[in-house]
């Protein structure tokens, strides 16, 4: 069969507008969200129903086509484009975007795999309840890809990952068997946890079509902080004391350098008056769904405590909404920032918290070795161990080329230094194909053997999302 | 070979100290927790490094002989018990059973497997750490074993399973490679997390050898109480709203009928004066760690709202150390109330939160059905949605004739009552070998196929704990 009759007989299956390969159309599906990447698809696919994605996936296995699912196209490390061959087709699941079921007794909301993180947030929100997974791309991306790629975000601290929340799973395996799996219970222990095998495998085991999340209370009381930090304090003792004296009602404990603020500041139509110490900036903030609490009075004697230590320059209590949202703009505004002044070099770090400060120390003199006038914007969740540290791109100096030359060299520098540490290349973006690399040099033999065996006994044809993540045990197919 | 010159080669790697095969000394290993099945095995080997445990399991490969990982051997699934054959040999991690670090900062403590429970609690306290795994074997039950069965217990509703305590993880696969991933990250998103493979497997994948847990800030402020339930009481109801008005600061809310409390009353020494109310009763527990909140003035806001919606008959706050040890203690000593009764067949349900009534009116029904005077001891983790719904053995019947009968007919319709609803026949206690035959009746068929595929994947030999959780694809080996 020629290519053009493989697009053809995915049509006879979906139907015309279930199948997209008109080239100009095509191209928002074949670049990555931040633009290092354009592959090329035969077509794209968009199928409504479970049963459609199993006969899809049935018939690319028969025919022996790679497959590429894709929600919200908003992956970091391109584990949603498909490469250059031309031979693989894209499935996008954005027709798949239904609310199934909010059940408020059970904490529980059922969705499509492609529904919008936002639309999803908002449905548990119309219940008085709470989807606590919170993400820049939260407007865009689609649960099917937040389980992909086990994504974070700004409330792991309290609420953990994706894979904290999911509860239940439908999946297509990559022979069209469907996985039918969407409980809502908090507890069964029936053996392997299959969906657990699905977080973080970014398409490459499977096609997830549907999800069962859990729930929290909706907050009610909520108290918002900007800390600035004083240059000696330490980030770990800091976060230690105000866990433990917020009794866990902590939510967001988000590092900003001055840099990352001042690109973010830049940024903004009307930016707040707050600003970093020397040390940088915390924005704090404690929730609760209950009335009885008082947060703010909470948070005004931790902040005190924080002060006496010297650790804390001055700390500020939002003291309206328009105040605590003009705060958390500013932390959201950053990527932003960083995109204005020319891009940047993006490195996801994670470090066991006991070692932040030095993997902070470490990075630095790395940073200066490679070029003495680079400059970085460092941020991220340092409540669960999570910064983000960029090295912004020279102005004047092509982004790409920039970027090539630095993950070449100054990245794997970086990553040595958090490895060293017992930290990771990727805490929260995942691996996709710019990081497969990096995860056969630093990941460990032994669980990399496995994830080999994981894939193999999934994919045995290796047809899914075939150069995302890890190799099969045979020879990767080229389609 | 013989089986004595295998006896012999497991012997030259270990030592003599490190192999049992002296009959009288084995019986504590072959009998399961429940003393439901006795099994055979030719020795019970003792490695005391990982290293010896890759050179066992490399071994046993070689020789083609089946191997069964044990911890605390207290499943209630009979997963750690060898099978009859007297073919299968124990490998006992009891050896291992070291605290290998406590990191204050990072929040995490890595351990050998073989820790029990509860010298790893008191390791964690004595950092002032807090690690929120807590259940009845605690003090003989080790950490592989927990990790095996992603064991649940007392505190899942604040702080999940083992699956959400676990971090790190160094385990050996069934060819002898050792998974050496003893990470202390929150987030470290690089590809499949092979760990959570193990995670329920019991044995069947490989042998855990170690592994770093989260831990929580430890609670200096508690807040007990003991509600005496109203006829009308609505489960769910009651716990959305203990948990949304306490701000998730619960961490206990377990669900006891009358005549659970009467068999517990009836095996303590000194009884407390708390009993039920006509609907049962609940322990409710609120706890922080910080200093800052009154928790007490907290429940008895809480309390007063219940008793309005007229859920609650009366309700205790305790007073003191002694009475809210004197709640736990009556809570605790079910299960021990159960066996001087002379024995319960368990059932280990769970249902989604909204069903939980539902359930209790289904199975009420389908237990008059089979025996209009059969006595039941129903209990358990209500705020997971987990009931341990007991069947009393009648006094002066045979417990283990009556736990088959029972097992072999009204089982089967609790728990189809149970699937019906969306629950599960086994929410923390695992599979096994006892009920394999249930995981194949209700488990998704796609579901049971990953699972075996995975099974196959990790161990295509089939030498690790055969007969247990899942066949694999091929027939299983007869060792």
């Amino acid at each position: 069969m020629s290519p053009s009759d493989h697009v053809q007989a995915f049509r006879d299956l979906l139907g015309a507008v279930g199948v997209v390969d008109d080239p100009q159309r095509l191209a928002t599906y074949t670049t990555d969200q931040r633009q290092l990447f354009t592959g090329s698809t035969l077509a794209v696919l968009k199928p409504v129903t479970t049963k459609q994605v199993s006969d899809v996936v049935t018939l690319a296995a028969r025919l022996g086509i790679g497959l590429v699912p894709q929600g919200g196209n908003t992956s970091y490390c391109g584990g949603a484009t498909p490469d250059a061959s031309g031979r693989q087709v894209v499935v996008s699941l954005e027709r798949m975007d239904a609310i199934r079921e909010v059940d408020p007794l059970s904490m529980s909301i059922s969705v499509d795999a492609g529904a919008i993180l936002k639309k999803v947030q908002e449905a548990a929100a119309s219940a008085a309840l709470l989807l606590p997974l919170s993400l820049g791309a939260e407007g865009s991306c689609r649960i099917g890809g937040n389980i992909g790629t086990n994504a974070g975000g700004l409330s792991v601290v309290r609420y953990g990952m994706t894979r904290d929340l999911l509860l239940g799973i439908e999946a297509v395996l990559p022979d069209g068997t469907i996985v039918s799996d969407m409980r809502k219970l908090r507890k069964n222990n029936t053996g392997y946890d299959v969906k657990q095998c699905f977080v973080g495998s970014e398409g490459t085991l499977g096609i997830v079509t549907g999800a069962v999340l859990r729930l929290a209370p909706l907050p009610v009381r909520r108290a918002t902080a900007w800390l600035k930090l004083a240059k000696v304090a330490p980030l770990a003792e800091l976060l230690a004391l105000v866990r433990r004296e917020s009794g866990e009602l902590l939510t967001t404990f988000e590092f900003m350098t001055a840099r990352s603020i001042a690109l973010a500041t830049a940024a903004m139509a009307s930016p707040p008056s707050v600003g970093p110490g020397s040390g940088g900036a915390i924005l704090l903030e404690f929730a609760s769904s209950s009335r009885h609490l008082d947060l703010d009075s909470l948070m005004e004697t931790i902040l005190a405590e924080t002060v006496e230590y010297e650790w804390v320059e001055d700390a500020f209590l939002a003291q309206s909404g328009a105040q605590r949202a003009s705060m958390w703009e500013l932390r959201e505004t950053i990527p932003e920032g960083e995109k204005r002044w020319g891009g940047s070099v993006k490195h996801d770090i994670s470090a066991p918290l006991s070692c932040i400060q030095r993997f902070l120390d470490v990075a630095g003199v790395e940073v200066r070795k490679f070029h003495a006038d680079l400059e970085l914007s460092v941020y991220g969740h340092v409540g669960d161990g999570n910064l983000h540290y960029n090295i912004l791109v020279p102005q004047g100096t092509n982004r790409i080329a920039f970027t090539r030359l630095v993950e070449a060299s100054l990245s794997l520098r970086l990553y040595d230094a958090a490895a060293a540490l017992g930290g990771t290349f990727s805490a929260e973006h995942g691996v996709g194909r710019f990081k497969r690399h990096l995860l056969e040099k630093y990941g460990d033999p032994g669980r990399v053997a496995a994830m080999r065996r994981v894939k193999t006994a999934f994919d045995p044809a290796g047809i899914m999302n075939a150069g995302a993540v890890v190799r099969p045990l045979d020879p990767e197919p080229v389609y």
